[in-house]
């Protein structure tokens, strides 16, 4: 699994499966019709954020994260980031190259820590990853997401120290 | 004291206030040296959203506020909001009648929640005030905004149900 910047045209490569997870709605608090063109400015983001792409053996790209300064101002010490691992490529150790990437640059770049806003607690997977590479639970903002299969349920607001 | 829609004409009365508060920068997460423009770009949010004006008894604005949904999709169900008031207003009620105005508003469009994502803990009269109109602090992100005279102080998660 390498990590590299992303291209534009990347896009190309991301939208299927960003497509598919939004729609899914079960892990991101997106409009779950979000369109081709939304979705791509939200999701390649630019500097002082950056969006990066996990690539497998075969050079294709089997997920993306974006990274950025959560808030401005007084509060732009803390990063915050978002992670998108095609389904198809589910625990094949995406999500944790892609996070190992994010503490790395959290560091490098000076800030101080990473707070996830909004992790589905549902998503078990992504909280027991957050949680070994040493996040930890701040709050859960109850029935904070409306769940398709779960109904309400309460949104993690995770963070570590870098 | 008196609630209204903000006009556009409205912004030449919370500029000297919004940028006073944000260029404190003690109170707000944001640059703190922010364009005339990029602030009302920030605070004059369109629909879905709103902005309203508090209006005192000689028809000055005296406080402002803005509302909007916290998070898209399976999260657009929870209210978020943002509150200035004029420093020279400070103790009159400006912020306790905003805040009512939003805990109705968010109930008559149906959000189930109100969050607000980064109360500065040191700013013990808001912390005060939205205890008093029934919000809980979920958390504090540690050491997550940097105050200007306290140093690195917590940023609080605070919610109540509509």
């Amino acid at each position: 699994m390498t990590i590299r910047e992303a291209r534009p045209e990347d896009w190309e490569a991301i939208w299927p499966f960003f497509r598919r997870i939004v729609a899914a709605g079960e892990t991101y608090a997106y409009d779950r019709d979000m369109s081709e063109p939304e979705g791509r400015r939200m999701w390649m983001v630019g500097p002082p954020g950056r969006t990066v792409v996990a690539i497998d053996g075969a050079g294709s790209v089997a997920g993306s994260a974006n990274m950025y300064a959560n808030r401005g101002g007084p509060g732009a010490h803390v990063a915050s980031a978002s992670f998108m691992v095609d389904p198809d490529r589910a625990g094949q150790g995406v999500g944790r190259a892609l996070g190992e990437h994010v503490i790395d640059w959290a560091g490098e770049s000076g800030f101080r820590a990473i707070q996830f806003n909004a992790v589905v607690e549902t998503n078990e997977a992504a909280v027991a990853l957050w949680r070994s590479l040493g996040f930890e639970v701040l709050a859960s903002v109850p029935e904070a997401f409306d769940h398709p299969r779960h109904g309400y349920v309460g949104l993690l607001i995770m963070h570590r120290f870098v």
